[in-house]
């Protein structure tokens, strides 16, 4: 799973951070691909990185501030001249069928292929495939702002083939059963107990990505236990009142938040452009001794997050 | 008057041009600044240049593909967080109003100052100030789009003030009245005929910015004359089939315009990302041997048009 933050800047773009896009590329499942968020420019950070449009299957959208919202039309427009075909799902608050289909009727935007919008009216499961199920809660920042909580199915334990011929069994539509019951008729009649003969399972990866908010319950639940945390930290951990007052989190409820969720890793993104190289540092220093194993996202960062082992 | 091109290219940004925007600048007339269009990403292209949105004054759009529109809504909120708080003018096309105001409404987007938006709807004067008339026409890109002519107005000459005091009147109130009429009665009663006490005057200048656009007689109309044409060149010349499939013109039409309609400079703009380097320079090379005054434009480009000399 490949984080490639494509903006980490809050409210306006600025020379140094993009306003905000996160792309989360699968190669491990065909090279899938998403967007949480799509600020203004998304799709020009996109020529800097190695994300393909047309790998491209949802957008998630956590809520509807420009700054997460303006570079939608373009890169839907962007996809099509690429040559995808395939539907592509949208994800977010109410509202944003309106704007989607405004600005493409408005502009003359012909889309070559069909788009599929899901409009969050209660919290709970938003998306699935075969691999991932995506539940949404709402946070706490003034409009309407999902966190999206992806949790990967568990995977299955491999066929010990070896094993199974062992005890002559050959390969043939039984093995299947095996994989999937956990006890199997065998051709002679006798019941076969299939566990001894499934190898290790691989425990699904958690991962929470998360609207602007200020820190409440909605987060933490949603980040409980997660190997990924990605959170906004507009503010220092001095400015907590004016994190308050702009529905925002400081670095330091960021890493409280992780914390408190025993999430495994936290990535800070999304601050305010008033901060310079030294005081990004230090905004990062100060989450650290909350949370030691706290990131600090870069416009074209990539970061990779690995299966889990099997066991 | 300062020409600063924002974004050059067609259809998509690409790392060499972004999408179109042109910023016309009056250091001449306390540094007021207009748009032409506004593409994605255009409020970033402008970190890199010396433009402030807080002198933005109107804002021109061509037409509502993408390209020229998809980054309205985010200039006009970074106009407010700077601190913008007077009126700013929009003009375009029908469609623009309720672009505009459904982005603002679902992205919760408050401005801190007034907008006025004027939607075409006959051709002719679409706005003026003290110092400019401007004109719109439409022209032929398969969705409406319009070429802006603006005239700069004429300035009356000087009070030759020295010639006065040689003949015996002394500044004061009358002095006003010899500026603005042509004859003036004195004191003693005699009328002065005030020709000779003016000095010379300075022709306004003429500017003409198109739309994406076919060659069409509308086009060489509104560039009659025109101290300078800003035109689209999408293709080459070799492409006039492709050029009006997709309604655009090629950079020998646009110099085929600009030497019919009598222009001085030609400006060309808004190329395709097919070309590179080397094609651009014979994109350019063409588009010269049938208008020998042509520029080609590139991102962040800076021209400045002077003011004419008195006459
Ligand atoms: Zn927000
Ligand atoms: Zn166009």
């Amino acid at each position: 799973m490949n984080f490639t933050f494509l903006g980490t800047g809050a409210g306006m773009p600025a020379k140094e951070r993009n306003v905000t896009s996160l792309a989360l590329g699968f190669p491990e499942y065909d090279g899938d691909l998403w967007l949480f968020d799509c600020g203004e420019g998304t799709q020009r950070q996109i020529l800097y990185t190695p994300v393909k449009l047309t790998k491209l299957t949802v957008i998630f959208i956590t809520h509807l501030h420009g700054d997460h919202l303006f570079g939608l039309p373009g890169i839907l427009g962007s996809r099509s001249f690429h040559g995808a075909e395939s539907t592509l799902q949208l994800v977010g608050p109410k509202g944003l069928k309106e704007y989607v289909e405004t600005s493409l009727r408005l502009s003359g935007t012909h889309l070559y292929y069909p788009i599929a919008i899901n409009e969050i009216e209660t919290e709970g499961k938003v998306y699935e495939n075969a691999h991932f199920v995506v539940t949404a809660s709402e946070l706490d920042h003034g409009i309407k702002s999902y966190g999206y909580r992806i949790t990967e199915k568990d995977q299955k334990g491999e066929l010990l083939v070896d094993k199974l011929k062992e005890i002559g069994i050959p390969p043939g539509p039984i093995y299947k059963l095996i994989k999937e019951q956990d006890q199997v008729q065998l051709p002679d009649g006798t019941m076969l107990e299939t566990a001894p003969f499934i190898g290790e399972k691989r425990k699904g990866r958690i991962v929470t990505i998360l609207g602007d908010t200020r820190p409440c319950s909605a987060a933490e639940l949603l980040a409980r236990d997660a190997d990924m945390l990605v959170h906004e930290a507009t503010f220092r951990g001095d400015s907590e009142r004016l994190a308050h007052d702009y529905h925002h989190s400081t670095s330091l409820q960021a890493a409280e938040t992780a914390r408190q969720a025993l999430a495994k890793t936290l990535i800070l993104a999304h601050l305010s452009s008033r901060y310079q190289k030294k005081e990004q540092t230090a905004l990062l220093n100060e989450a650290k001794a909350v949370f030691p194993h706290t990131y600090l996202a870069h416009d074209l960062w990539d970061y990779q997050l690995k299966l889990q082992p099997r066991s």
